[in-house]
Formats: structure tokens, C-alpha cells, sequence
């Protein structure tokens, strides 16, 4: 099969490579389509490799359809489905254990079930698991108009809290606003600590830091949870560890990818209960930026780069049949 | 009754105030001892305000006599008991919540008992219910000599934990090897983060802080959580919060005064089952660095404020029978 290596000078090269091997308890999934997220940039530079036992190649998200499955699980060849992966999506097949593995939901593209996975895991995990949202919280989440900031804008919501949310452009404030975002903070005019001043907020779920994270976790209300799950604006920040103490902060650095198999099924199988439904019915939405053939993964890396997205950026595979 | 109020120029004062009511579940004690802690001296300075429900005057924790309890409850007047307080100590009687009452170990003076709450259930709370302390695990407490810094070095080891510990003379070096310390890291000629780095510690237990904190909390071990309970070396420090994402770090506030009444309690009721024994013992040691009667309060107070103390300084009051 072909997967999309990195070449010695971080150029794309789509190249022949081995057929993957199914493992006990593995699925095999014909890629038909693989999602974009920031860490395939921080892994074509080097500098956030794939953990072991997943394929060297970029990919932390697909749908597809599946080829081979153990007699004992759910899945049946000719299934189609989406599936979080520690790496290997830029690719025609990929390996994956079968309790990460979910069905497109009903009424959803292969686009738009591939652009799923990573963004509403990591949101949930994050938002509910290390941060104990409940209804009425105020949550903060940065990078509003992102993948992740839709999926996570829309889990807040849904599961009762009031969302504070970060954009680059108005128009990346008004598509937030019919997402139900409730406080728009514009950085390029707006301050967020001050906002923050106003809106006391309970969890934070930062993919951005910068030097100025300090002086908006102070604003925090007590007992709030700052999770930082990035650093798109640079990593060192200065922080009053007397109001942190007295207030009862706490700051969360998290990774989806370094998660146990056993964390991330379980996270999967509460999000196909809490959002499948919702996802077919469109009351939450995958929300597509651009759809590009995997031939022109470059340009769809230069789209994440520049942060012109609003909403997910999707490699597609051509096939005879889906 | 009377109570060591704080006047105007802060000075500490003797004064007649009216004696405690005694509401529902609420035990009356005849104080003995009161023992200090440094949050006494914050309060003093107008920072740290006794929370509402209990006397404004300083006092965190007394051993003393029962003078009236709750029929229901276990205790009866004349128990020689121990009381973790939200304030209210530094008096001849203080009304607490029954279930924040401990009997005096067997065979502890009223002094000794006196000094034992808020330690222990700080260290406690902090290591085993924040921090998820577990046998094997690497743990930083930093003043090692101090009141706090004796309890947690104690409790760490009986649950089996290696600790690495920062003291600030040679004298208390000796003393913390006494109590079980593994590594010992003189702030002033060792480097703390050079130590950090060759043992990774999963818990820190921190009342320093100061500059150098972000560039030890980028030492720990994966998953390691930095505990801030306190900041008497500064509060202000940077963070490079792109290795404390990538390992999964959690930087957490606390203090054991804002808890619930509820949480205290089961905090209590859970050093009685485990340490109540080995104090008795004299497997688990309550250290008196000096005893004062409360007429030197000011001269207690010296004492801390000059760190020249190794384990807890206790003031006393005089009584006909004990």
C-alpha cells in the first residue's frame, strides 16, 4: 500500500510501504478519508513522533471501511466507520484496535465522520474527564473557531455550561455565535483577562498559552481548572502561585495521544452514546473547512499553518466504491 | 473567657471576650495548648481572614479538655481530646464541630497533641487525597524541618514513598535524616532542580515557591503533580508550560482551611485509623521545637517568623488540673 512519508528535508512523499498486519483484537480499515489536526505539523518537524506500536506516518484520525475484523468484535468487513489512531492515517489501510474504532454516524460523509475522532475525544477527555464540567460552569475555550474549538464549543454547550471563546477575525466570531458560543473574545481587540474579570470562569482548555496565560488563570473562579493542551502562542508564562494557592486553581497539561488504549475506549464509547444521535440528527455538527485529495496534503498542511481554517481540514483517498 | 485578639498596630493583646455558644454537634473545649502555624502570622498581618462561622482570633488546632458535648456524639466531658479549628485557638475555650475532634493519642502530652492536626491532616490531604501518593512514588517536601515539613516526611514514608526534602541549615540536614529522608537538598548550597533531575519526583509538596519553582517543576517525573499549599519564598515564577503539557503535569492550589467541614472530617477520621497508633508508639513522631505560655505569644510568633524552628512551636495556658 501507500502511506505519506517525511522525507530528510520535511517534504511529503507519497511512497510505497508495507500492508499492515493485523494484530489480536485489531481491525484493518481501507483509509477513504483522514483528518487534519496541529500535530501532524509538530510531527513533520520532528518533534512529536508516534508513539510506539503505531505506524511512523502522520494520521491521528480516519474514516474508511473495514476490510478484516476479529470474529469477536462488532465489526463486520464492509462496515464503515471512524477511528482514533496514534498515528498512521495518511495512508490506504491502517491497523487499529477495534474498541477505537466507531460507526460513521447515520447520515454523515466519510469527510465528516474522519474529522470526529480527535477533536470531540480531546474535548471530552478534557472538558469532562480532567476537568469535571457540569451544567452551569463557565468554560473557556481558546481557539473558538478551531477543529477542536467547534467540537469543544459544542460539548460545553450541550452539556449545559455558558462558553467563553477565543477568535482570530469577526468572521471567525460570528460562526462561533451560532455554534450557542455565549461571550466572544476577539484577540485581535479585545482583553481576555479582562473578560475573564466579568465571566469568572470555572475550566479553561487552552491550546494557545502565551506569556500572557498567567495574568488569565488569576481570574480564574476558586476552584478553577486551567488545561493547557498546546502551546500555539509560545509556552512561557509568568503565574501568582499566592492567588493560585489561596484560590484552589489547579493547572492540567494533557495529551490525548499518550492516553492508555484502555482511556481512550472508554472515552470513545461515551461519546457514541452521548453525541452519535446528535451528530445524525445535525444538532451538533462536524464542521468541514476544506476537503483536499491526499495528493495535496502540502497545501492542506499551509491551511493549518496560516490558521485560515475555520472548522476541520480533510485528506481524501479516491475509491472505486463507498 | 478571654482570647489573644489583634489591635490595630497589630499587636497582640489578652482581651475578655464573651464564651462560646455551643451550637448543634459542637463540643466545648477547655483549651491546654494551641499550636502555631504560619498561616497565624499571615492572619495576624490581615491576610488570611478566619472564614466565616468561626472567631476572628488566630489559633488552627488546640489539645485540651471536653467541657460539654452532644449527647449523640462520642465524646464526653472531661475527654482529653485534639481539634483541627478554622480559627478561634488562641482562647481559653473554642467551640468546634464534634467530628473535628480527635482523642490525644495514649501516652502524648497535650502539647504533642496539640501540634499534630493541622500537619498531619495538611500532609494528608495534600500527598494522599490531591496527590494520589502511592508506595514507591518519589516525593519532594520542601522545608523539610519544619512543622508541616516533619509531618509529611512521616506520613510519606509510612505509606511507603522515597522522599527527597529541602532544609536550610546542617543542623536540620541531621534532624530530617532522623525522620527517614532519603534525599536531602540544602537550599543554601545545593541546587534543587540538579537533584530533580536525577531523581524525578511525582509529588511535590510545596510552601516555597520562589523564582526557581518553573524550572524544577519542569524535572518531574511523567504524570507528577506539583502541590502549592504555600509561598513563603515569593510567588511569582515562569512556567514553560510546553513541557508541562507534553508530560502531563498538574500544578494544583490547596488549602486545608477553605475545605468543607465534611472533608476535614473524613480527613480526620482517616488519620485516626492510620496514624493514631504509630503516634501512640512513637513510630510516628509529634515534634516540639519550643513551649511558651500564650502570655509570650509574640515571642512564639518570633520564632517562626525567623524559621528558626524545627518542628512546631505550642503556647500554653495554665490550668489547675489537666
Amino acid at each position: 500500500m501507500h502511506a505519506m512519508l517525511i522525507d530528510a528535508d520535511k517534504e511529503l512523499v507519497w511512497s510505497e510501504v508495507p500492508d499492515p498486519v493485523r494484530k489480536e483484537n485489531e481491525v484493518i480499515i481501507e483509509v477513504h478519508a483522514a483528518a487534519l489536526n496541529r500535530a501532524d505539523l509538530l510531527q513533520r518537524d520532528g518533534k512529536y513522533p508516534s508513539p510506539p506500536g503505531w505506524p511512523e506516518w502522520m494520521g491521528l484520525e480516519v474514516a474508511g471501511v473495514v476490510l478484516k475484523a476479529p470474529a469477536q468484535s462488532r465489526w463486520r468487513t464492509g462496515d464503515k466507520v471512524c477511528a482514533l489512531l496514534g498515528g498512521g492515517g495518511y495512508a490506504e489501510k491502517v491497523a487499529v484496535p477495534a474498541d477505537m474504532v466507531l460507526p460513521v454516524p447515520k447520515g454523515l460523509s466519510m469527510e465528516e465522520a474522519a474529522a470526529i475522532p480527535e477533536a470531540f475525544a480531546t474535548s471530552y477527555l478534557n472538558l469532562c474527564l480532567e476537568g469535571g464540567m457540569k451544567g452551569g460552569d463557565t468554560v473557556l475555550i481558546q481557539a473558538g473557531a478551531s477543529g477542536l474549538g467547534i467540537a469543544a464549543i459544542q460539548l460545553a454547550k450541550d452539556l449545559g455550561a455558558k462558553v467563553m471563546t477565543t477568535v482570530g477575525s469577526e468572521e471567525k466570531a460570528s460562526f462561533v455565535r451560532t455554534l450557542g458560543a455565549d461571550i466572544i473574545v476577539n484577540r485581535k481587540k479585545d482583553d481576555l483577562a479582562a473578560a475573564m474579570d466579568k465571566h469568572p470562569v470555572d475550566i479553561a482548555l487552552d491550546c494557545v498559552v502565551g506569556a500572557g496565560m498567567g495574568a488569565c488563570v488569576e481570574k480564574m473562579a476558586r476552584g478553577g481548572r486551567w488545561i493547557v493542551i498546546a502551546t500555539l502562542a509560545g509556552a512561557r508564562t509568568e503565574i501568582d502561585m499566592n492567588v493560585f494557592f489561596r484560590k484552589g486553581l489547579k493547572l492540567i497539561g494533557s495529551t490525548l495521544r499518550s492516553r492508555t488504549s484502555e482511556m481512550k475506549a472508554k472515552i470513545l464509547s461515551d461519546l457514541e452514546a452521548k453525541l452519535w444521535d446528535k451528530l445524525s440528527s445535525g444538532k451538533i455538527r462536524s464542521v468541514i473547512y476544506r476537503t483536499l485529495p491526499m495528493a495535496k496534503a502540502e497545501e492542506a498542511h499551509g491551511i493549518l499553518e496560516k490558521q485560515q481554517n475555520l472548522g476541520k481540514v480533510v485528506l481524501t483517498l479516491e475509491k472505486t466504491k463507498t
